[in-house]
């Protein structure tokens, strides 16, 4: 059957996974029932263990669904030090359901699979040996991606039930009264991970740092918490922020960001108390910078920063220049250690941040969204799954959430190397292009034809070459050719939900 | 049947209610399924409706569970103008649970009880007019009687399940984010509410303050928030503080304060670390001052300050002699405008206060509380729910809760002009004598006999006379007389429930 996307999802999938196909951008107000964990009382027992082998060994049994963070990102060692456990104490079945899987957690996992300990992923993303396996079909069940607000509605509703979660922190109480913005692993917000904490029947806590009771702020409860293990290092300072903390100098990226910046402050969005999200990277980093300036130049302050926070950002929020940051996750030093001491940054969690299906997420008052892609094509559907190779290394994050503002703008090289961004059409459909409205290269943009309001607003600026999107993917394959067409197998490695739960496509075995 | 107090339920109240007798105040590790809302999907409507009665009219139905929270105290303005439309608007056979009924609100249950708007009621208390209705019958069903933690403990249980949430706030921006700690009426800590914003299938925000979007810190969040009304007046600044902000001169109550502090300082709870609870009014901030000057003199810091919060308490926690103050409430103006800016001072909601049922409450970590009571009697049992003459005039508020410290002190006068506190058996029972420790009386105290191990610290401290329990009854019996035995009808017309649902005690209709 076709979806709205005019992808093919196998009649079999849709039913062995219970799931609809993709029907369109728009969740309306349906109600839903939500779901709620079993509580153990704990009054009077002592919460703390010595080992997680003792934790593990307490609370994991086959068939269970285990959740983890990745707020850690490349520097996470509680992942392995607790998927070792679970392995060598022989446990099968498992359903893994971090709220997204880095790079230093693949080889473990392939592992796991290999073993028959994990045999059910569902995830924001996946890359490197883990991607490849699971492209080559590693694994019997097809994986589930979900975006950060799908993953939160999906544990809300009932469709992940979370059994056990292990979250490192890097700092709790003995009582289980934790956050992430204090101590030698600080990450900032929680976000994510705050589902967890609220819906897993039981909640072990996995830190390198016990603070005197009652440790405040606590983000994560000692309401909600069951167990904590002390170990001696929940992960490595240096490897949590995500690389870049100062904005590229490369003359093509700095040409994208300018012409990011250059659609944003000529739309009609760039007023007095607009939002934004811009997200990471070199690239990110620059957009904040020529936007910092323009909102300086024509005295524009903003409601509301969100997302994955960087520093530059928080600058703005310390300038004035931002009212508040909404904040479900950090992805630099900066950003983490200011939560602290700022009121005005809040931590918001996933549902908050991004579910459509709660009483208004933050996403929906957004107006500005600055988003990347592997590939986009000429319906401007975005990949930011699968690689030219049609292997899976990518991961949904709150692509499909963040979509959603009013101005949603791709900013991307119109070639990668060899490769062409553009495309007629890209091989993973993540997000749909009815929420896609400009995208940005380094030699102009295009604009949705949906979005005449927008051309209209555009079209006269100096120095913003408009193109048809069919031109940018025509210039394109000058550029690097016509690509091979990729060659499948008919096997369903992985399933992608929009936010709303329907599958917007499904990734297929790799033909070696 | 008699439970464990020794009071006589009668088995059809126990039937008809699917209610078991008090049996004892250990709550063990039982599992129990949490509940949770039905939620609509608000994505891009607006939620802001212009009255009172249009959000009625669009929320309430017949036979709902409708709240409020008692934050504003005898300033509340909310509850009046909805129960007002909801009467006028005729609707029937509606559960009123609020965390608490202040006297600003006994006439118009009255009204609704006598129109049959209201037939069933659960509060912390009540008092007044409508105490005194319902001690004569007023109200067919029985109200039930819970404490803090233990209807945080039945909301999420699902043995009060609240279907719309009236909640006034002193601020809140146009998609719900709100807080209690700014504005006009600010109240501090939203403690009793955030169950209600967590459980209520609708919600309604009632608020003189439309903040700019996004409003934080969000106690109440955006994604729990149906609908907001905008009113002229939410509460009276002036009647929102309980009254009492400088400690009494009573020479009576100063005694008392003295021994309840020489009781603190000679038992081994007074270490560095310890933690207390000392709750409002002027023999309350006495003990604050009294306890205070110990702490220095003796380089005691303690390690939280838990309850109702007063300025005092504050004041303690800015001179760095109580490391945090964890707040579900606050009694005075001072106390809640210290809480924006102090991250020191945690907002708790009542569940991480009292709930027995979770994975451990702030009360279970409580070296010492310190609490009221109407009457004691020689088993230590504590009434402070009716008074003298058999009427319903008083609140369970954290009174059981509290009661599991590792030291509860009853701090209470020998007799109240001419009637006595301490008698043979108290009118009703609220509070087991298993947990009171120690009741402090002008002339001395009386330590439960079940703790030796205080006898021993105390027996021998200078100014500080030990009798029995049985002993201070006959002094005060001596002072005001033997009281005539009350009469009163067969009817219960309200059950008290202990902190874990079971039923401790009921109250039957005076006979006039």
């Amino acid at each position: 059957m076709k979806n709205k996307v005019a992808r093919d999802i196998p009649d079999n999938i849709l039913k062995q996974m219970t799931r609809k196909p993709f029907n369109g951008v728009t969740y309306g107000h349906p109600i839903a029932q939500r779901v709620a964990p079993k509580v153990r009382a704990t009054t009077g027992r002592d919460k703390v263990l010595s080992s997680i082998d003792e934790v593990v060994a307490k609370t994991v049994a086959d068939g269970m669904t285990i959740s983890f963070h990745h707020h850690f990102r490349e520097g996470d060692y509680v992942f392995n030090q607790v998927m070792r456990s679970i392995i060598d104490q022989g446990y099968h079945n498992l359903t893994l359901a971090p709220s997204s899987l880095t790079n230093v957690m693949n080889d473990i996992v392939v592992e796991a699979i290999k073993k028959g300990v994990v045999t059910n992923i569902t995830s924001s993303g996946m890359r490197g040996s883990l991607g490849d396996a699971v492209s080559h079909g590693l694994l019997e069940n097809p994986v589930v991606f979900r975006s950060h607000g799908n993953r939160a509605r999906a544990i809300e509703q009932g469709e992940i039930k979370i059994d056990v979660a292990f979250l490192g922190v890097p700092n709790s109480d003995n009582a289980g009264n934790a956050n992430g913005m204090d101590g030698d692993a600080a990450f900032g917000s929680l976000g994510y991970a705050l589902i967890d904490a609220q819906y897993a029947d039981t909640l072990v806590l996995v830190t390198d740092n016990i603070k005197a009771y009652p440790n405040t702020p606590a983000s994560i409860k000692q309401t909600q918490v069951d167990y904590i293990v002390k170990v001696d290092a929940v992960g490595d300072p240096e490897k949590i922020g995500s690389g870049a903390t100062r904005f590229t100098k490369d003359p093509k990226e700095l040409k994208i960001a300018k012409t990011v910046n250059d659609v944003i402050i000529n739309s009609v969005y760039f007023k007095e108390g607009f939002s934004f999200q811009t997200g990471s990277g070199g690239a990110a980093l620059a957009v904040t910078r020529f936007l910092r300036q323009a909102m300086i130049n024509n005295q524009i302050k903003a409601s509301f920063a969100l997302g994955g926070i960087t520093k530059p950002t928080i600058d703005l929020l310390n300038e004035g220049l931002v009212a508040r940051v909404m904040d479900v996750q950090d992805f630099d030093k900066g950003a983490a250690e200011s939560m602290k001491d700022n009121r005005q940054q809040q931590e918001i969690d996933a549902s908050w941040y991004a579910d459509p299906a709660n009483k208004g997420a933050m996403v929906d008052q957004l107006d500005v969204a600055i988003l990347s892609a592997l590939e986009i094509d000429t319906q401007f559907n975005v990949n930011v799954m699968s690689g030219s190779d049609g292997i899976i290394r990518g991961a949904i994050g709150g692509h499909q959430d963040a979509a959603t503002a009013k101005l949603t703008i791709i900013s991307a090289p119109l070639v990668r190397g060899r490769i062409a961004t553009i495309v007629p059409n890209v091989t993973t459909v993540i997000t749909p292009g009815d929420s896609i409205d400009v995208v940005v290269t380094e030699i102009g943009i295009a604009i949705n034809p949906k979005r005449q309001d927008l051309i209209e607003q555009l079209s006269h600026v100096p120095g913003l070459p408009i193109y048809t999107i069919e031109a940018l993917q025509q210039k394109a394959e000058k550029i690097v050719g016509q690509a091979k067409p990729l060659v499948f197998t008919d096997r369903v490695v992985a399933v992608a939900e929009y936010r709303d739960g329907t599958v917007i496509d499904v990734i297929k075995a790799v033909k070696d």
